[in-house]
């Protein structure tokens, strides 16, 4: 008889910062019953994935396993535990997906995209209540955090309590949402959490975390200060600081606009479901234009620097009628992410430019974060008092660290990546297998694998330029006429001074006057002898080898 | 008659920070008489500029009056300063360099990569030495900086004493290089200062700016706790601080070891021009894979985690022979400059993975910046007294604010990006010209414009990939055998299930059948068509447009 066991298995987020998605499961080997936790995006870059629109973990496993799928439940509405629910809910076989209200409501609209209607998404109430999810017993514990009704979940098993904590703050004047209730988690505990699955994002940040409250007072003062129109950014997701702007703007006596879709539909979520009951009144763009700019407050998307967003929009000039000038403030009342610093320094210079006041959150005073720094993971550690700490949502560093803080309070703690799947059974927590995980593209409208090429290719032409090599051959593999290239992404001349082109044909032409039968007649040796010329002839005149295709045609 | 002005003309660093390139002239209008202050490099990246080895200010219009340049001065050996020196140098007409000693010896190097002997660079001594230079007379007065003989220049002219910073910071304590001398800087400016040209890249940070000195105790202290081998790394040109580091490697019983062709060339060029006199003895890779890992301290690049550099390849594992190890210490005696976030975020999760502690510069106590902060910036401008403070060596933000800064004191304060003649002549400075300036690139071997298109269609190419059509015509422009496509960096299949290179060659197929004979025998619109074809079919199975190449080819 095989024993029954409770595993855990991170196939993303456990490695980096984004694209969430856990794996629990319970059963005898190889047969457990599973539930997904979260599952979320990562975003590209031009670094390393070129024209890649978004990124999710590769979840070949789970959709190899997809009979043993009981549910999904989601944490939160952030994209990086919510985005890929719609791309991916075809392949895990249209599981029963759990979440609270307002997340619901962020998930339905994505997997309305994929022609899924409301009924994909079961609304969850907060705990005490709990779902039944095959062996497991799965409640909703409120939790602060940057987004209304963020939940840690309660995963009861016949192995004992995991609590996952999702993306969390301590906060306990969080303005929006729950406030974390001390007591009722250590109610929760009280029976006694088998392991404790915490975010790590914040493990560095030496400081306790600071309330969403402190900021209002801050920002009021700001817009208060501040003489012509007054614009500020934030994630729009982040509904508690979306209405700390608007409340400030109008006790400073001026008009609300909000610009940006994400904006709009977060504010418009959060007041459908019951979450933001007080939001002041908005007007639109086209009555903005009429009302005097010391009586306006635009909120706008784009806190990232995103290129088509609000704030870089109007950056550039006129966006939906309105435009900044000289005596105009700027707020980003955000935190930079890494990776996107040039396009928010390229946002400041551009508002530089026009004259524009811009204030960032250099200064601490206009942003909180929504996570747990290091005296706030200690707190949770000692409020849930589990036997194991697993350390999730972090780059290897943050796991690594929050690993050694769980053990400086002499708890067992287990670093897990993705692919790790941990047995939670038995006396100690044990390694049982490595998964094979990576990461999946949507491309356009396709899903490829991050190791097929693709991207690699269009890097190799990003950096080294392309150049198509035609030749056509007679019946005799006799060249017809000579050989010409097209250049895309090359200088136009080089070292001789004279067009690369031309230097590139004349020596393919050169090559082909060499050629012999055999050569000729090969078209594998063929292509690659023109090739190694064209590369070989770039290299000495410009420094550099293109990517090569080339084309032998052959007349038949 | 026509009255001689006094010019400054900023090509490259007024607008960014990096590639500086100030002009000064003196004369009549159109004729002034030039110097050259700095000609450095900008940084390449993948979001922008892909396949780009280096970034120079576009100095065209300095080359059509190239006749008129007296010489060029270089204030430090900074490659944002010097970098550009062996690239554009005859361009320049091979002008009279100017540089000290330690600056020269970097700059000569530069310039043999170009077959220019030693004799290129004239080795300027410290004020009061004064170069003539047309109606200049020039003079290097000593300022500190994050390298050694960093200079400000004073420029005379008819028109009176401009002073140009260079890149600074007031340190009494450097350590390595001149302290910052507050009595000569006020005699030089007692006689009346008409601008003060000033570096601006540190404006937005709040307090005055830490000594060198303070962090020598705390790398100590580090180093002395810490176990295994011990292995650090800060900018090869920041020789203070590489000096620093190994006192503290030789206090702690260590042998030092120096990783990175930079490293070494900066420790030989200090050693050599005697700003250096006593670094510790230092041991070879092949030495030091014998020595026991807690008596080794490796001092290497690849503070920006650069690829190639030295703590890249120790990230990656085995480098000259030594490799790192659970309980090993690396540290970051360095800032992050905004752009590289994620190579070095990168860097510090493979030392994750390896076990290997990670000390970055998060803390402050393990780096200081070599640039004047805004209240030491306040103290200069109070220092130099001068009539007009012209921001230099930032971006538009920095230069804005820098001016705000001025305006606070009631100097009069000019913001001029690259490309903005200032006449510093009459009662007031005006702007007299906007020149035409840019960028030019290093591309390969080859220097393109940076409008030129080339890397707009590397960009391309990396976010749509690219599509070769191949269709060959006979003698009556009817098409021979069926059209062929080769794909790169491309998904295999698309909404169809069929692969997208077989959807591709189908379309282009049916188009042909239905192509006309005026279609078939025009080339420009027999491209455009097939062209329309591939992007359309493409779109439709994967969702995205690629780059098209066609080649057609008739027999004749």
């Amino acid at each position: 008889m095989t024993t029954n066991r409770l595993i855990y298995l991170p196939l993303g987020g456990a490695g980096e910062i984004g694209m969430n998605a856990y794996v629990y499961g319970y059963g005898a080997p190889g047969e457990e019953r599973l539930i997904l936790v979260d599952i979320g995006v990562a975003f590209p870059d031009m670094d390393t994935t070129p024209g890649v629109d978004l990124i999710f973990a590769d979840i070949t496993w789970l959709e190899q396993r997809r009979d043993q799928l009981e549910a999904v439940f989601i944490t939160h509405a952030h994209e990086d535990h919510v985005g890929a629910i719609g791309h991916l809910f075809d392949r895990l076989g249209s599981p029963k997906v759990y979440a609270r209200a307002f997340t619901a409501n962020i998930a339905r609209g994505k997997l309305a995209e994929y022609g899924h209607g409301d009924k994909a998404v079961t609304v969850a109430n907060a705990w005490p209540e709990q779902l039944e999810a095959g062996p497991f017993r799965v409640g909703f514990l409120p939790i602060s955090h940057s987004i209304p009704e963020s939940s840690a979940l309660v995963i009861d098993s016949p192995e004992g309590r995991v609590i996952h904590t999702g993306d969390f703050k301590l906060d306990v004047t969080p303005l929006v949402g729950e406030a974390f209730d001390e007591d009722l988690w250590r109610e929760v505990a009280s029976t006694g959490v088998r392991a404790l699955v915490c975010d790590s994002t914040n493990v560095f940040t030496p400081h306790a975390g600071r309330s969403e409250v402190v900021v209002g007072p801050e920002i009021t003062q700001l817009v208060n200060d501040s003489t012509g129109m007054f614009v500020a950014t934030t994630f729009a997701s982040n509904v508690a600081r979306v209405k700390t702007l608007a409340d400030a703007g109008v006790a400073a006596g001026r008009s609300i606009c909000l610009l940006g879709r994400a904006m709009r539909r977060m504010i418009e979520a959060s007041i459908k479901t019951g979450v933001l009951s007080d939001f002041p009144l908005v007007i639109s763009p086209e009555d903005a234009r009429n009302i005097p700019r010391e009586n306006l407050m635009l909120i706008v998307t784009g806190s990232q620097g995103e290129r088509r967003a609000a704030s870089a929009q109007l950056a550039r000039g006129k966006h939906m009628g309105l435009s900044l000038k000289p005596g105009d403030t700027f707020l980003f009342s955000s935190k930079t992410i890494p990776g996107n610093e040039k396009g928010v320094i390229h946002v400041i210079n551009s508002f530089s430019e026009l004259g524009v006041d811009v204030v960032d959150d250099t200064s601490g005073l206009y942003h909180v974060s929504g996570h747990a720094n290091r005296p706030d993971l200690a707190k949770m550690h000692e409020v849930v008092n589990p036997q194991i700490v697993i350390p999730m949502h972090g780059e290897h560093r943050h796991l690594r660290e929050h690993t050694k803080l769980a053990e400086q309070s002499r708890r067992k703690g287990v670093l897990a990546v993705n692919g790790t799947m941990v047995s939670l059974s038995g006396n100690a927590p044990e390694i049982v297998e490595y998964v094979e995980t990576g990461r999946t593209y949507l491309d356009g409208s396709v899903q490829v694998g991050a190791l097929d090429g693709i991207v690699r290719d269009r890097i190799r032409m990003a950096l080294n330029g392309h150049v198509t090599v035609t030749v056509v051959l007679d019946e005799g593999d006799e060249p017809l006429g000579e050989p010409w290239c097209d250049l895309m992404g090359l200088p136009e001349t080089g070292r001789s001074r004279a067009a690369l082109q031309e230097v590139l044909e004349e020596d393919l032409s050169q090559f082909l006057n060499r050629a012999g039968k055999k050569m000729l007649s090969d078209d594998k040796k063929l292509e690659e002898g023109l090739r190694r010329v064209v590369r070989q002839s770039a290299q000495d005149e410009i420094g550099k080898k293109p990517e090569v295709t080339v084309v032998v045609s052959r007349l038949t």
